[in-house]
């Protein structure tokens, strides 16, 4: 039992070494002999936990989608249903975005862009939880839809793309840019959004005259 | 002479296929070794064009700006100034994110998440080229504040930033989820955001009463 349970240990020690080195370097950061060095196990010791680094890669998406669930999913659940929730489900997200020695973003953004033009079972594995968190995001604007507090004829695809943009532009400015100015641009970016699915706003704003001289 | 051009020829040649292979693995993939197998050469033959593979990243950057430039920035500029350059600009910016092959989004966006937290000279020429992108963004938003077909009163720096955001969604959902609504998405919110920028349309939607019921 106790040799289980420090396998165990080791295991989301590993996890650990391999989610903060990958916060930096990304996927391609994450190697054998890397994880080897910053846990201070020998390869021949890595191996006993996973078969091969792909394991490793996989373990960490399932990892990483665990963090993101805990720290911006379940929390966003208690507030009532409807436009309470998907606003504590953005907000939450935004939070995960800024912090230090986080994918950032969305579950495994840096990831996004790392594995666009790859194929493989890591691909898939960020695909599938992107896949959910998207759906996850649609249901919750359906929601609000369904309580009145946004148009009947809002495209919640539409919403969840342009969502998705925001915050990665939120990335990017805070993170890479690292502008003072990016968490304001990004609250009035997410406001705009919002008062324009609200019931009651036109679909698109009339094309002005003014604008044709 | 001949020998020089020889040199240069060459140093091209390491370029390219340094562009090629940062495309697909971004600059984690970029080695010395990964890149003297694609060549055919040895590591140092490589070590005679650039003294480290640091000089080869930094290369790779400026060399992905010009190609930016010339795909992008300068057909543009053969529009007329004000919206139908804006317009021009943004459009061709979403061809090139599209575009298999490329870093896509802007000049080096798979950069952006791979450096974001890390420090040194690859990281600085990142950020330089990207600061100048936005800068002649917000140029081209306020020229066309200027010709009277955008508000007095809009935000060009919120304008660059959402439309970054639009444009790096655009890349996630091209490239990595796949979604063949992609481009309508991208259309559709870049039509927005033009819309809402036009001179004539209030800054912000009003409140409607029915979204408090």
């Amino acid at each position: 039992m106790n040799a289980q349970r420090f396998t165990q240990g080791t295991r989301s020690l590993i996890l650990q070494a391999a989610f903060e080195i990958v916060c930096v370097y990304g996927f391609a950061g994450v190697t054998l002999g890397h994880l080897a060095r910053k846990v201070g196990m020998s390869k021949s010791g890595l191996f006993a936990h996973f078969k091969s680094i792909e394991q490793v890669h996989l373990a960490l998406i399932a990892y990483a989608g665990e963090v993101f669930r805990s720290d911006v999913i379940l929390p966003a659940l208690e507030s009532d249903a409807g436009l309470p929730r998907l606003e504590a489900t953005m907000s939450k997200w935004l939070e995960w975005t800024a912090r230090p020695g986080t994918f950032g973003g969305s579950p495994l953004i840096a990831g996004f862009f790392e594995f666009d033009d790859r194929e493989g079972a890591v691909r898939d594995a960020l695909l599938e939880q992107e896949v959910a968190w998207r759906d996850h995001l649609r249901q919750l604007v359906v929601e609000t839809i369904e309580t009145g507090a946004f148009r009947q004829d809002l495209n919640s695809e539409q919403f969840v793309s342009e969502l998705s943009g925001i915050c990665y532009s939120f990335h990017v400015s805070a993170r890479f840019l690292r502008s003072p100015e990016s968490q304001a641009a990004a609250l009035l970016a997410v406001d705009g959004l919002l008062n324009r699915a609200k019931s009651g706003t036109p679909s698109m704003p009339p094309f002005p005259s003014a604008s044709e001289g």
